[in-house]
């Protein structure tokens, strides 16, 4: 026997006409010998329509973890278990035997961590053996429930790491995550004509792409995935059956025989830069600034620490998020004394570009043909961070698709 | 410890305004050594919607029960879930405890007839438990899950009988129906500007007057009240807490001291009346008709045997569901040869009224009452049906609310 994991979002199963097309997407991957398992997410708009009853129905509490995410869960879980019972419908309406199973079912254990919780362990028992007679399984994504019986969700998106989650758990050959992109591509189409779409991709290269804003995947399913070594296809789920529909691959390096030096070129706009000028050149005042930003659970991104005019000084510069950037300045204000700052700048009109590649890895080079096609654009590069697969600068966010363009003209992406 | 469980239905938990209401109403039973189960439906609409949807999905197998009810049933029984979450929400956002347990948590087990089931049996271990801590428990009623974890619903209405079973596992001092009106009244307010509402009712009565079409309580939910001894109250939660509501107590006849000869006068427009002419006087014939009949699942309801003119004949007259009575005619003529019907008459236009009350069992001249006062009105009676606590005649239809009132006068309900 093999097993398969297809997945599919809001958009794809926004009302019964599209869960009728993925009924017959899903028929047309049926056949002997292979057991399928589809995860659903729930109909487009309901998620949001269910939150917004839970959060008026807690009022206060609803900034309150502990008094409100339980029932939240309770409330907003609803969403997905109403598509898997009419999946499993338009399947047997189209003679495919098919059922749905609840998470408490399979049972899908989460921790207890409500309204963010994570996969702890999957019972394949039962599903498996399902699965392999026949009978099509349809799971709700973006969600668990506790050993303690109560119903989790995932956090929001957390629908494609409940897909990989399973297919770890079934030892599926694959999981398809049908969206509604036909694939990642080298950059964003909206802003490169000439974007291609990459055949496939690495777990590594995925996770930059994603954590840096090309959101095909979470991030998360890509960490599992990865881990757990599971091939993940992401295809357009607004294809019919038997038209051309080869999606991206995302699989380990090994399996990438043409290693390219850059796959891809991704960039963000909510950044913000911040800078902390003049502050004591001494140990510990790194530790204690980005302790405190963590503490306030601001995700500091890109760092630079340069030497200060004044004797004895040093200025920090970090980026983080857009929304993050207030709540930074009144953290590090608040610590004001013990790193003696002379001044704090933020700066909220600046982008984040990247390029990532694991072909970078083996090559020499590659930084340069970056600094001089930006140059060659006369963009101004604020501060750069490096990492094995991926080499990122913080631009004026006015050149984000001038310096796109141009990176993915110089690293020879550009389709024919 | 005493026990109390609150049911509260579609329209009185229409929105967030009204499940803060109900939230109120609850805090104001909660009282130390009393714990409290509430019993909640969908929001009023909600289950209409999700009905749609899986018969959307479901297509034609919408009208094969085993292909198509299990996934309905994992639709439709959302709408439950939501409540119950908005509703232990609510209340705690007024500082109560409380938590939302669903079916397969408790559990409340009931067999595997899907869209129809039945609760077999309640674990009241730790419901009992949680709620004896002080915590209010949040229920949702019409469904259970199966022995085999799937769920189930109860079919529509079942809330009530939820509610009912959930007291009587736990052994409650009482169920309290909340509902779109304050009480049984001794007929339809609507008709009679001087009907009263009744203090008590028993069970025998109101299932009576339940089953003829005083829809204040789903039948099941009184027969089981009467089974297991529950006591219900019906009333209205339209009401704040503080502002009088007595509703009307559903008890054992021995609580009810002062017996009514007549509680209530009941009507039912949805009647028809078949007369089938000059059939085989011979035993036997009354068996296949009546055999017939139920094979084709139509409820017949009074029933009157004559002799006809022509020798060896005989006239049979009953009563069934106007929506049944075309059925009904279909399934006779098919076994015409059988019992040499001669003729077969169906009159759409008429009225069963009823008189109810458990004192007429001690009480002689209680029909003769009846008809002299629907004879001072030249009401004609087309057939009579009587059981120990409720005389019912046939009349034509447009003579309704004319019979209605005045039996209401006759046996001296009118309020004052």
């Amino acid at each position: 026997m093999s097993r398969l994991v297809m997945k599919f979002g809001g958009t794809s199963v926004g009302d019964v006409d599209r869960i009728r097309r993925v009924a017959r997407i899903v028929a047309a991957e049926r056949k002997p010998g292979r057991g399928l398992a589809v995860v659903v997410s729930a109909m487009s708009g309901e998620t949001d329509k269910l939150v917004k009853l839970a959060r008026d129905a807690g009022g206060a509490l609803a900034d309150q973890g502990a008094q409100f995410d339980d029932e939240y869960d309770v409330v907003v879980s609803t969403g997905e278990q109403v598509t898997t019972g009419l999946l499993a419908l338009a399947l047997r309406a189209q003679g495919i035997p098919a059922r749905s199973w609840q998470n408490w079912q399979v049972p899908i254990v989460s921790d207890a961590a409500h309204a963010k919780a994570r996969v702890d362990s999957i019972d394949e028992a039962k599903l498996g053996a399902a699965i392999d007679s026949g009978e099509v399984a349809v799971l709700p994504g973006f969600q668990g429930v506790t050993a303690g019986q109560r119903i989790t969700t995932l956090g929001r998106g957390g629908s494609d790491t409940s897909a990989v989650a399973v297919a770890a758990a079934l030892g599926a050959e694959r999981c398809d995550i049908y969206t509604d992109v036909d694939g990642v591509y080298t950059t964003d189409p909206r802003i490169v004509a000439k974007a291609r779409r990459l055949e496939k991709i690495s777990y590594e290269e995925m996770l930059e792409m994603a954590s840096l804003g090309a959101k095909v995947l979470q991030t998360r399913s890509v960490e599992l995935a990865m881990a757990q070594r599971v091939p993940v296809r992401v295809l357009s789920s607004f294809v019919e059956p038997g038209v051309d529909n080869p999606g991206t691959l995302v699989c380990g390096e090994e399996e990438i025989v043409e290693k390219q030096i850059v796959s891809g070129v991704a960039y963000s706009r909510d950044e913000a830069k911040v800078s902390l000028l003049g502050i004591a050149d001494s140990p510990g005042v790194a530790a204690q600034i980005f302790g405190r930003l963590a503490d306030a659970n601001i995700n500091v991104d890109m760092i630079v620490q340069s030497v200060a005019r004044t004797e004895g000084r040093q200025n920090i510069v970090f980026t983080c998020p857009d929304r993050d950037a207030p709540r930074a300045k009144d953290a590090l204000l608040a610590l004001g004394e013990a790193i003696q700052l002379e001044d704090i700048a933020i700066r909220r009109d600046v982008a984040k570009v990247s390029v990532i590649g694991i072909g970078m890895r083996s090559q020499v080079g590659v930084a340069r043909t970056m600094f001089s096609a930006l140059a060659g654009k006369g963009i101004n590069i604020e501060a750069i961070s490096t990492s094995e697969i991926k080499i990122s600068v913080l631009i004026d966010a006015q050149y984000t698709e001038l310096a796109v363009r141009a990176l993915h003209s110089a690293y020879g992406l550009d389709a024919a």
